[in-house]
């Protein structure tokens, strides 16, 4: 019989994925040119030529046996190690290669976190806003996803709500810094609160409460920005990386989980999650990938292009009276629409070819993602229509 | 708190590596050269100079944002559509693209198909000599694994046994032919019975019971041996395919699984192991893989080197009078060892520089595997080895 609970997730259609469906219809119709789709976190730049020049390399000059061969499930030890340098040179880390755990891109990494740290039954809080594959994420392993609240005056967290819902039940804290949606970097003052407050819950109720960042987004970081690295106000962290958008290669499915050697058993979580890979076939990330990646751990593509794009349509949501906080990072923007139902909006907004994202599945209703990983020249024709549709719609 | 379920596999710890790594440790002292190492099946032939060349052509003279982007969960859909139209020339199967789910290797294939076709608490039935990796496969989905006892004679199937096993509770049988370790390939009259069996039970308990079949071995078949493609005896059939063998990319993650077009939900179950995959966070594999893999389907490395080593070790097995039925296909062969308890006769071994496995972690106590794909001169050279150690331990 076909297991009904994975039957069931079938009905719960991706809104994104529909928008964005729709939006490649769409373009056939009327060239995909004057479609604005805002819909899909895609990234809009290659990779670096280092990255391509490293995978000419080893397919030219290694060996096919060795380069295509089984990697360890851990990962490839050199590449292991590589990594804990790269993260110790940045951020004054002391990661050996014992706690870093290679995987298919940072979902893999969460999925694969939630699963050692939780047993079913447990509690998992993230913060609204928040991407809703977490719901999958933790829900399939057995433990139970509890959203926080927005605080939508700035999208850092809701620490009373937080300490409110932060019970006994609750094994693990997932947060996601630079944030999709809001677009939001979480400030040194913000996770030092979030830190003391699990400190203190640690200690209240004799158990640990891992921490879970999701940080994809970590080398898109815009001008005056701090990002500091979370890990390093809280031991018991695991950080959840991929170089999707880093190097843009999300199809590659590369990324890491990185243990806090400060962490409860530090020495052993890598170990742990090998052992939960066995279960789901999923061994060990693609070999040649690992090995390029290895390479050009310290560079990115030229991620410039969103920081330009934020700017243009910040500034002109803001002169269109929109309510929006300014993304310190990554490439959405997550402004208030202009009626309390985000979908009506977002549907009205659809008839002028403006694809936009209503926020009801990030847990934040009311308010649209607009995910500008696109080319600067569409963002800047997209202006007039944006400002077309609000007029229309809004101010006749 | 750590996942204690995960914790407690940790302390059982794969024979097969660990004599691996002895093998490695071992080389180091006297040349690895001198040391036999029949431990691991990781192919010793490189790829296709086609896939190199595909993989080239695709970083050197495509778009690399389209390359690297993101694929579709259940695969790129050209790929499907290559892999099923490729299928449906060489089986005369009526596969379409919709029947396809692309997967990381044959493990992340068989561990989809039996989340998607159990619940937890169902039984799926094996038959010994097993891959052992198939106890997690299964039971870390919440289904119980159920071992049928070898048929020693042919390492066909009991037939007896399976009868009496497949109750009520059984939602799946997994077979692997040709089979891993022991080298046989199930034959047409085999696949028959099964079927008809299969056909019979569904009919009593008026419920589908699914026949995955693992076939990462399918292109490795030697002169002479028929290997019966499964899907045509029984419509519930999810096939497992990995390219780690055949084009000896073990670690690239690249496999899929496809659906038979007759079986129950045929049109939905790529569909549902997509949302398995969201729940892992497996997603897809890698992008480039897919992509280059689509355009040799067709073709196999060079694997005449494995019958080869075979021929020489069943001859030298046979002379020095051990029980051993003659490999039909893959780089495994299976004697039975010269007393009763395998673990002692390979520790002898051991002392002889001969890497044996035991195989009681097979399912299959007294037997011991030995993967042959190594350099056929080194085979060669271990034959007088295994001579030695013989009349030295056993004939003396």
């Amino acid at each position: 019989m076909i297991n009904p609970n994975y039957k069931a997730l079938l009905s719960g259609k991706s809104v994104i994925r529909e928008l964005s469906e729709y939006a490649t219809e769409r373009g056939k119709e009327i060239g995909y040119d004057n479609v604005f789709d805002y819909s899909l976190g895609n990234p809009s730049v290659p990779c670096t030529q280092s990255f391509t020049d490293a995978m000419m390399d080893l397919l030219q000059h290694s060996d096919p046996v060795s380069v295509h061969g089984y990697s360890p499930s851990l990962g490839i030890q050199s590449v292991r190690t590589a990594v804990a340098e790269s993260l110790n040179a940045r951020f004054g880390t002391c990661y050996e290669a014992k706690h870093i755990f290679m995987t298919c891109g940072a979902a893999g990494a969460v999925a694969h976190a939630v699963r050692c740290v939780t047993v079913p039954g447990d509690e998992v809080l993230t913060f609204a806003p928040f991407f809703p594959e977490y719901i999958q994420y933790v829900n399939q392993t057995g433990a139970v996803l509890k959203i926080i609240p927005a605080d939508t005056d700035s999208f850092q967290i809701n620490l009373e709500k937080f300490e409110e819902m932060l019970t006994e039940r609750v094994a693990a804290v997932l947060i996601n810094t630079p944030n999709n949606p809001s677009g939001v970097v979480y400030t040194s003052e913000t996770l030092t609160r979030l830190a003391e407050l699990l400190r203190r819950k640690q200690e209240e109720f004799g158990h640990d409460i891992f921490l879970i960042s999701d940080e994809p987004y970590r080398e898109i970081v815009f001008a005056g920005v701090d990002a500091p690295y979370v890990a390093g106000f809280y031991d018991n962290t695991l950080t959840c990386y991929s170089f999707s958008k880093s190097l843009s290669l999300p199809g590659e499915r590369i990324g890491y989980i990185a243990v806090n050697p400060r962490a409860t058993d530090a020495d052993i979580i890598a170990v742990i999650c090998g052992q939960i890979s066995r279960g789901i076939g999923h061994n060990c990330p693609p070999s040649i990938i690992q090995l390029a990646v290895s390479r050009v751990l310290n560079e990115t593509s030229d991620l410039s292009v969103y920081e330009t794009n934020m700017n243009l349509l910040y500034h002109k949501l803001v002169e269109l009276g929109f309510t929006v906080v300014k993304p310190g990072g990554t490439f959405y923007i997550f402004p208030k629409a202009l009626e309390d139902d985000a979908n009506a909006f977002c549907m009205k907004a659809k008839k002028y070819d403006l694809i936009l994202v209503p926020a009801d599945n990030f847990g934040c209703p009311g308010y649209f993602r607009m995910a500008y990983c696109i080319d600067t020249q569409k963002v800047r024709r997209s202006l007039d229509v944006l400002e077309k549709f609000v007029r229309e719609e809004y101010k006749s």
